[in-house]
């Protein structure tokens, strides 16, 4: 269990890091979503590894191929079925892992939880499984592009580096220019040397991936458990790595005072209403209001690092476990797709979930 | 579609804030759980207005009244319904509301989104729903106890004003003997009187809830959308007000390198494996580790003040919104034990899904 | 778990027979629903006990209350919880059922499952229940009513009592002027006369209730495992003393060759698809085609019977149950407004469920 | 939405008939479920076409891969998905199914409800989407065999050819040694030559499939809506072509008294309750009694026959339907192993769910 999300737009994702294959079942996208093959593939390779020396040098090509529920070039209202193969499932030797428990992974929940793993490259628990999140959620973008929707994430701060402006004041379409997806062309390459300096080290550190959404209707979001910023939460809160999440003034906002904190409508213009300021980040009671919805997720540095830790293993004996193969320093830069896709997903389902608002729709 | 939480201990609660009365049903509650009758009340009263005087001296006695699924002082596995009358439902003059949006309140967004709105004293999205939700969190509360968990949660943050020991370093049974919920005395007062200086000034200001869940044994939360603290972090983020959730070390984590935040595992003298240090909050890769569990939520200052603010009106035109009636100064004293039922309840449901995590089980 | 039905139009119903009240609470329905509560009440009075001398003696008057959700004689969008009261809660002998299994009820099978229950009347596993599901599918009818539906049901057999016509040659409306409720006038006195011999010698019988749904669009219904009549089928044998289902053609059409059994599409006058059959039972594919959907609802014997009867204790000794109380010697014309409120549920929901089932809805 | 079913033990289908493969996701299979390989082939063989002259002579190999979620020969507790590719895509003359509704077929529900279809063989309305099933209730059996369960089908009628001998004195395991799976030998005989006589007549003709389902403990079922038998009931009447199910005594108990019809409780030399008759089909209050649980399920002649029939183009012109193509006169000989995967998974997930019915569990 756990392994699906959504109540109409829903995923259910399958897979091990070094399994046949990994996939995605997307059930509840509606028929008629002109399904961009070269878009869902280019989101993927936003997303895979060995983009620059910043990440892991490992090589998969994360091709998709489509099983089911698209039609001539159209998705029906079917299942749509797409899987990656894993590449490079050869022999290899990962008694290392199936002996020891490595300090900050999900190899001795998983042997507690299950009484068996597969332990070979983190099976399940790898982030690789979010490649398969990557490829439903860029099936989302497509739905929601068709809706007037675009979500737009970037790297705000990596270690202690971050960014001092908000991000009404940046041009994030520079932040796929660079190899850490920040928008700031400077900051971006201070995070770029200081992730590689943390590289050389055999070290990892941590980051911040901020997200904006606009064009999100008022409307959307579903009181009282499934408030937009609550699935939000959960989404982001189920990648990998994460500590934490915000949304709108978030937990700066704690110090504020009301009076300052509350968004005060007017009307613009053209008749549109808005709001003056945006501490509630776009959402109200749990509903979308029109603003931008934008919010930030907390990254812990990585636990895979190449030096030796103190561990035990399987029998409960004290082990010295080795840093060896490949590691992503900081996974903030892969990360970016990634929590768009996740946006991408919650936002589908909370605009379809919206469709049996009123009886007049 | 939102009113319910929880896939095997699930919840759906219904009411609003004038209506006849508010409540909920509790399904997948096993059979046999000690039904206390007065412990359930007492939680209730935790949460409910008028404890002092920094919270809204609305008078409510938030009594309720077992409607089902209770037999000889016993649960016995079908559904609980539990209601709480609303006790004023008087006649009222609620034509400032119902004519105006108030600034970060739901108005806008309940209208925009269902056409209507029960506008008297913000209906649905009150956070008088919270009382039904402390009720179920009760009885989810003693499930576990029979499990051996327990969970604490106090007020670390009010404003500026933030506690600086770590919940190891505390006494939190403190916390309930003042009003603030605050287990540091000295802080406790200081934050009292903060509180009541807004108060007098017609204003509102955030606060921080920590909670801490002990006696978790290692395996529960389910890969890969459920991790436990996913789970979590919807559930803190579905309580009116919040706009924050971290887990272990959260946001600051991310300034952190890995080979200081990776938690290494040991084998204490009773042969059982537990982390030197716990960055990871009692959770990897979503899964209980058997450590504690810690989480901080963050609060906005609540939208409800006592002074004139901008707004418009549903036809458009702008319109003085005004500050009248008994509001909370801060809502965190009040939202310590919500926190606590939230988490009940992610934690019975997540309890019960375990079950089925092995054959041999 | 079990209690609850329905993916968007979702229903949760609570309550023992003997307990405080019995209730629903109605989630997922649209705003702007006209929230007639005359017409709920009397489609309760149509199912409450007492209605003539071949149903149940016990008095029940069956008043609901309506508790949330709805705001100016309108659903508002949020969740509507509607109860009813028990009256007849008085301490009462029920020490024949504590200690001994009913023949053919829920008594054993709910003591071995849960260890515990309610004995008192049938507990959950009382009839009484299904009160909470007339209400709920009262509101789904007046939702239906505004999408053009009708669902009509009525008794086709008692015993070995049979109509022999088809819905069509029946005047449908002539079954709410008698008892059996059966449309057809002479069919019926046989009927009652049939149901009453049977009281007199403490006895039961079974019977069939046949159910028409006119004015559904095609289109309706979830492919694969959601199929309309699937849907239709697992609705209808949650209803207390249900054996058996089937739709269209049913057990018979397994006779027909293809050829005699396909329905024939043409176009009428007015440019509408229909078929020249309806072996279909308007579903084809799982989906609504548009031709009036039909089925069938075969109900046992009632296990409560005025004879004693041979059964074992708790203790597994032997043990004779006595016949005495009061009992329906017949179910069927009292299940006719079940049988129209379950459709009425699956309906609704599928209703609901098919607005996103393209990009252009 | 439609295509998954189950709440733990969960399934998750997709594909289409000419697409480049259907298959399943099982979620919620617990951890150490050995996972036999053949088993499951040798199910999927027991479908799959071609096997006798009464049965399509299309060529499906239905070889299935294993994509993840087993680990060293056993589940382990994450997703398992399997697929099976379609062999036969190249490019066919599908242009009188593209351009014409097919009488008691699928074509026009899917183009009323999505706007789109995939045409081809039937698309995702394809009884070929059943092979997913197989699959997964074959992992569902596995499961099942370790819990001392095991569930056999055979064709108890076809057309007017029924089996008048209950299963209780018949030996089930002859069902398999002809092709009709009928496991009266003679009866069978009398089908195959009648069976064949209607595919001569390029029609189609119907059956009824009966299934038994041995060493069900009691306790299984959920009350109110999750009934054992109407999970069963919509399980079956999910799949293709099937128009009725009843269970126990069924359509033919309407006609009985309850003195007859009640099933009276007695324990055996064993110490074990027993009921002396079962009419209740082993199921009492929704909820397993732990006798023989027995259903019937109705198949309709299949809409696919090789005449000329009167239907409409998508246009809504006359048009002519020509019959050809291959096609199964009389589907229930290959019904056999999918209503016994159907109700491996209604049972398997019914067993999980009943895991936390008590607290003591």
């Amino acid at each position: 269990m756990g392994s699906t999300y959504g109540k109409i737009f829903k995923i259910a994702t399958f897979g091990e890091s070094h399994g046949a294959a990994i996939g995605v079942i997307v059930e509840g996208c509606p028929a008629g979503v002109i399904f961009n093959t070269d878009f869902i593939q280019s989101e993927l390779s936003r997303r895979k590894p060995g983009q620059s020396r910043i990440t892991t040098q490992r090589k998969e090509a994360d091709e998709f191929e489509v099983l089911s529920g698209v039609f001539e070039g159209k998705t029906t209202g079917t299942p749509i079925a797409m899987i990656i193969r894993n590449e490079d499932q050869r022999s290899k030797d990962y008694s290392h892992i199936a002996a020891q428990y490595r300090p900050s992974h999900a190899d001795y929940t998983y042997q507690v939880k299950y009484g068996v793993r597969d332990y070979r490259g983190g099976g399940r628990s790898s982030a690789r499984e979010t490649a398969a999140r990557v490829a439903a959620g860029a099936l989302a973008k497509l739905l929601l592009n068709q809706a007037g929707v675009k979500i737009t994430a970037y790297v705000s701060q990596v270690g202690t580096l971050a960014l001092s402006k908000a991000y009404q004041d940046l041009d994030l379409s520079e932040a796929e220019n660079n190899a850490v997806r920040c928008p700031d062309p400077e900051v971006a390459g201070q995070m770029f040397e200081y992730i590689d300096s943390v590289r050389k080290q055999g070290d990892s550190v941590g980051g911040i991936v901020s997200c904006v959404a606009t064009g999100v209707p008022a409307g959307w979001g579903e009181p009282v458990f499934d408030k937009l910023h609550a699935e939000l939460g959960k989404a982001m809160l189920s990648i990998n790595a994460v500590k934490g999440f915000e949304y709108g003034s978030g937990f700066e906002g704690v110090r504020m005072l009301g009076s300052a904190h509350n968004d005060a409508f007017f009307v613009d213009e053209n008749g549109s209403v808005h709001t003056r300021s945006n501490y509630s980040g776009g959402i109200q009671g749990g509903i979308s209001n029109g603003e931008d919805i934008y919010f930030r997720v907390a990254f812990k540095p990585v636990a895979t690092i190449m030096q030796d830790q103190e561990s035990i293993d399987q029998h409960g004996d004290a082990a010295v476990v080795q840093g060896k193969g490949r590691h992503d320093p900081c996974v903030v830069p892969r990360a970016v797709p990634i929590v768009e896709a996740m946006a991408a997903l919650v936002l589908a389902d909370l605009y379809l979930r919206n469709k049996s608002s009123r009886v007049d729709q």
